[in-house]
């Protein structure tokens, strides 16, 4: 049955921990901070100037390394000295090379599926990054195509899935906003796996009136999901 | 003729300015530090710095404005105050919006290749950054496929023609090291359109013993060569 399907993975916090690299430096950027300004008041501050730049950066670290370095001079009045940016480089550039955790049952999910389905990647954030992250996995050889995009529309999924040329395509990801609710609006399938942390950006509500959403606990779930479909 | 033909064109410098930009940037960079270190010790400690991070940045403005901080901390003994930094984040913000000039006669050139020729855009550098640029140039609608690469090597060259299904493929760019060379490489012809303005880091000796290399003044020329091959 297997052949009918394409099935397209979201990497971070879906095949591999990454969110947890941007909270640690979040910590780390607040103890940097704590003589200037209170951590409440920091996140909001931050998590403004991400958003806010996020038409420029787009996603992924280096952006954020930016946005960062701008929040810590503003928040400060200036007075944040340079050893303190000097340090927001060094975070950016060790979440830059931060060792590839896999999640729970992710290869064992990628065999069982096996090579009559049509397996893909489909993710977000610095090009270059995403590539290394995806070789130094070691789970490459599973996936048939790669598409590291700048944004995840609709537009996007129809285009990569038509090219594919199966009959069916699920999408399969933490995040409702950036992985299901697109999917779905494609016309393919969109399931859920939830992960602890995830960035509130890519929360949403989930989809209603569609057969087409599923939610499971972990990726060993996915193969007797697709196998009932 | 042109249905034999996929034509692959870079992007900066090729179709639109790029390197001017940077120019005016590191001019920028370089009054901004005057008090602090002379002119040509600081190009050398900004071109070390930048090559240095490629491994982790790779190429674009994100990375370059990242690596002017790292290089303004460094030279400046930690003394540069932080509106420098802030002024330095700014000209990245700038570049990363700076309007698209289209080079000499290249609109000419792809509607005189034709809709028969395979046209596609192989280019490094921010994802996000070079869909905006291409979205800007209104020349989106010439190209067939768009591929945003990290590196260009051989087996890139390789793999992108292969799917492309024509009996022949020619890059044409200005950058001898990753335009030219590679695409020979890779059995592909290779067309170089020299401009004023290169990255040292793109420079390279022209290939010997091969008639697939060519050079042209200007991307009018290129119809004419084409049909001549």
């Amino acid at each position: 049955m297997n052949h009918r399907w394409t099935i397209a993975f979201d990497a971070d916090d879906t095949l591999w921990e990454n969110e947890q690299f941007f909270q640690a430096s979040k910590h780390s950027f607040t103890e940097l901070l704590s003589g200037y300004v209170d951590p409440e008041h920091l996140d909001e501050r931050l998590a403004a100037a991400e958003l806010r730049n996020l038409a420029h950066y787009g996603y992924g670290i280096k952006g954020f390394t930016l946005s960062m370095i701008e929040t810590a001079i503003e928040v400060s009045g200036g007075k944040i000295p340079t050893a303190a940016i000097a340090a927001i480089l060094t975070m950016g550039r060790e979440m830059l090379s931060h060792p590839i955790e896999l999640l729970p049952q992710v290869r064992d999910c990628l065999e069982a599926l096996g090579d009559e389905t049509d397996i893909i990647l489909i993710t977000k954030g610095d090009l270059l990054h995403q590539e290394q992250k995806l070789a130094q996995s070691g789970l490459g050889d599973y996936f048939d195509a790669v598409e590291i995009v700048s944004e995840k529309t609709p537009e996007v999924y129809q285009r990569i899935f038509a090219r594919r040329d199966r009959p069916r395509a699920m999408m399969v990801g933490n995040s409702m906003r950036s992985d299901i609710l697109p999917a779905i609006a494609a016309g393919a399938w969109g399931t859920y796996v939830p992960h602890d942390l995830t960035w509130d950006h890519e929360k949403a509500e989930a989809p209603a009136n569609t057969s087409r959403f599923h939610q499971i606990a972990h990726l060993g779930e996915l193969p007797l999901l697709i196998a009932g479909l």
